[in-house]
């Protein structure tokens, strides 16, 4: 059995629980939290839920910590930090700082003798590795991801960042007519605006300015003013119906050419449509748990990526069974 | 630089030849061929053509022997002849058949201390990867295959030993309305007839009875008679025009649940669409090769599959560029 710790209780490590109970060598040991741990109930019977600071004494009792924290503000110093007491899970995703949080996380690693692995989860995490895939078996070619259609989260925070807006939820939205071009063979050069449009549902305050929320919304730099944004103003009851959910998804596409003379066209596509972004993304991380043991038995140590995990690594089938069934 | 040498002339190991040359660490030094190498004219210049028995003479020229023969009568004895000499890549792929080619492959090349990589290409290969990958984070769930559109050459073999056939082409068709129940989550259990429908362009001889033939094929057992298959026949200079190429492709998806009771649906799919069949399987083959030296530089040896590579190990780019450009 594989001993998992669970560091924080929010949709991601909800969907870490739930993933656990799904996958037979797997054991829930204990959920730490940086809230007070009486007001947090989990889902799973007769496991502990308790503060932080409590977990540098389960480490011989956890063989994995699942961290689900944020990216922006928790993970760059908390895997570092736990990757110096327990072999760590991330799912840090703040492409740009990648290389950096990596350098951090695999010197803390490297030198308690422990496996950390960063970045899993769909994107980064299984767009990559389709990315990587692709790449190595059309090396002439272009590479297209396209999200959704699915809540952005950060966009939607973003929004409510605004004055008299009580909430809001912000669709990704992939543009149809850029996929089949791409799935044409016509490798176009594709602007933001081009590949995908933006749809937001909000809920204002009453009374409140709504082509002015409007306006704020469609000429936010960066998060809105590049795409074709649509606004929508809906009721409290109506986002409550309708939005609860947090579907995602997406496709990573390769356009790519083969032949003596580049003249067949291959296409390779990796789609994912996802009810519940938060639980895909945890069921990623507890198959990368068990990755990140099979690994550390070999005797690996350091910073590791899903890159560095074999297919084999990551199933719960013996061989003979991969071989028969899979194969 | 990867040296290969392949064995064998025809579509696939022509592949190979093309993919060498799309990937800057790879070196093509010789190719062997049971046919008179007088008869035998190769597209990249200045690398012998020799015969079959001159490849032990090659054992310290070439790291990596990619076998392009056909897996009913060649790879089977073949793959654990040449693991003796050489470490060996091949595309067995009678799925039934792969544990015992597996057994046979990996005695032979334990005993010599190559490595064999067997079963490489896209199906066995690229869909089995995704199969793994998603039963392992979606261990609740289902899995589907369905390929084509595309020719399948065992059935138009099939249909051109019939008498008065002088030529056929063989296209196995994705019923669309079983993939769209597939994605939508409804788990169906699908028969042979629900998945795929053959399709066959046939080229008759003069005169010859041509219900006769559209009858034969229909009730072929195992080919034909488990599917709705259509016969259309047509001229040989409509076949040399319109069918001289062969396209195929298909898609793999699994229909999984998580959530703690199960209560979001999420759907994987990975897709193929290829102009040519036999040069995308070669391309699986030529960045299996990579990952099977980086594996023996790491001290291991036997049969293994596309399963023990890492995504890092088939990639040419160094970790700096992974993590920078494709995680």
């Amino acid at each position: 059995m594989i001993r998992i710790g669970i560091l924080g209780y929010g949709n991601l490590a909800k969907g870490v629980e739930c993933a656990i109970r799904q996958n037979p060598d797997m054991e829930l040991k204990a959920v730490f939290t940086r809230r007070n741990p009486e007001n947090v109930t989990i889902l799973t019977q007769n496991v502990p839920v308790l503060p932080l600071t409590e977990a540098e004494k389960w480490q011989d009792r956890i063989d994995v910590m699942i961290l689900c924290g944020g990216s922006a503000t928790d993970l760059p110093t908390m895997t570092p930090e736990f990757a110096k007491q327990f072999n760590v899970i991330d799912s840090f995703d703040n492409h740009a700082n990648i290389p950096a949080h990596f350098a951090a996380v695999d010197a803390s690693a490297k030198e308690s003798g422990h496996i950390a692995v960063i970045s899993s989860g769909w994107d980064p995490g299984l767009f990559s590795v389709n990315r990587l895939y692709a790449n190595a078996i059309l090396p002439q070619g272009q590479d297209y991801t396209f999200w959704g259609k699915g809540v952005s989260q950060g966009h939607s925070d973003a929004v409510r960042r605004i004055p008299g807006v009580l909430d809001c939820r912000q669709y990704t939205i992939p543009v149809a007519q850029a996929m089949d071009r791409v799935r044409r063979g016509e490798n176009p050069e594709l602007t933001t605006r081009e590949k995908h449009t933006r749809y937001c549902y909000v809920v204002a305050e009453d009374g409140a300015d709504k082509a002015a929320i409007e306006e704020a919304i469609k000429t936010m730099p960066n998060y809105f003013a590049p795409y074709d944004t649509t606004v929508e103003f809906i009721s409290m009851e109506q986002m409550r119906a309708e939005h609860s959910g947090l579907p995602h998804g997406g496709s990573v596409i390769r356009s790519g050419i083969t032949g003596w003379n580049g003249e067949s066209h291959q296409t390779i596509e990796y789609k994912l449509t996802l009810d519940s972004n938060p639980q895909f993304t945890a069921s990623v991380l507890v198959a990368c748990a068990r990755g990140a043991m099979r690994l550390k038995d070999r005797g690996v140590t350091g910073c590791q990526t899903i890159f560095d995990l074999a297919p084999a690594d990551i199933s719960l089938m013996t061989r003979e069974e991969m071989l028969k069934n899979m194969l």
